[in-house]
């Protein structure tokens, strides 16, 4: 018997079917599911692809340390995955996520802190104390 | 007489002070203003970075055209700049945007249309009829 699908048929996810460039990586989005605020940009590899869908905690490929970054691993400002999505290329992720503390290294919300006005850098956000 | 300086002091944008990748390119997600969904992502070398600032029209890079791709031109989608931000690395862009019509060339609002649900791929999104 012919097997009949349909447009509701789901298609399993593997991270293998991404597109990834030269160095393994594709980029990833991390956006607040809550205030829709753009937290940071970084890299996974399928591997930490893999990983943050499996542990729900949202994990980096760190290109300097050549090593997964659990995000918040080592400061506690973790990124709790609350749902990955796919671009239509297949080359890019965002990953919709709960945010404690401030996403930056700088101790900032947001990495996206700096905003160009009249040709000029204006500092949007200061450093959660 | 010595110029005193202070936090105040603004520092003049320039595309060349950001850090491009082995091709020349910077990714740039570009958020709607209004609703805070996030459009696209898509690259941006330093001179499509000056058009975009210059003209207010988001003006990516093609990697598959290798051409500037002032996003909208033959579709009509345009993407209107509202205001373009840096990250604390600076190689990523955020631009917020005013999009007219659907950012994905599939016709839907935006590219980020699958989610990845209990391993499975679920299309979140319908093209804008």
């Amino acid at each position: 018997m012919q097997k009949v699908f349909n447009m509701h048929d789901l298609v399993k996810f593997s991270p293998e079917t991404l597109k990834y460039n030269e160095a393994g990586l594709v980029p990833c989005i991390a956006q607040d599911v809550e205030s829709g605020e753009i937290l940071m940009m970084a890299w996974m590899n399928a591997e930490s692809v893999a990983k943050t869908l499996e542990t729900g905690r949202v994990t980096y490929w760190s290109r300097s340390r050549q090593s997964f970054w659990i995000k918040g691993e080592s400061s506690g400002h973790v990124q709790e995955l609350v749902e990955l999505r796919v671009d239509c290329d297949r080359d890019a992720l965002l990953a919709m996520v709960r945010q404690t503390g401030p996403a930056c290294h700088t101790n900032r919300r947001s990495c996206f802190y700096t905003a160009i006005r009249d040709g000029e850098e204006h500092e949007i956000m200061t450093p959660i104390s």
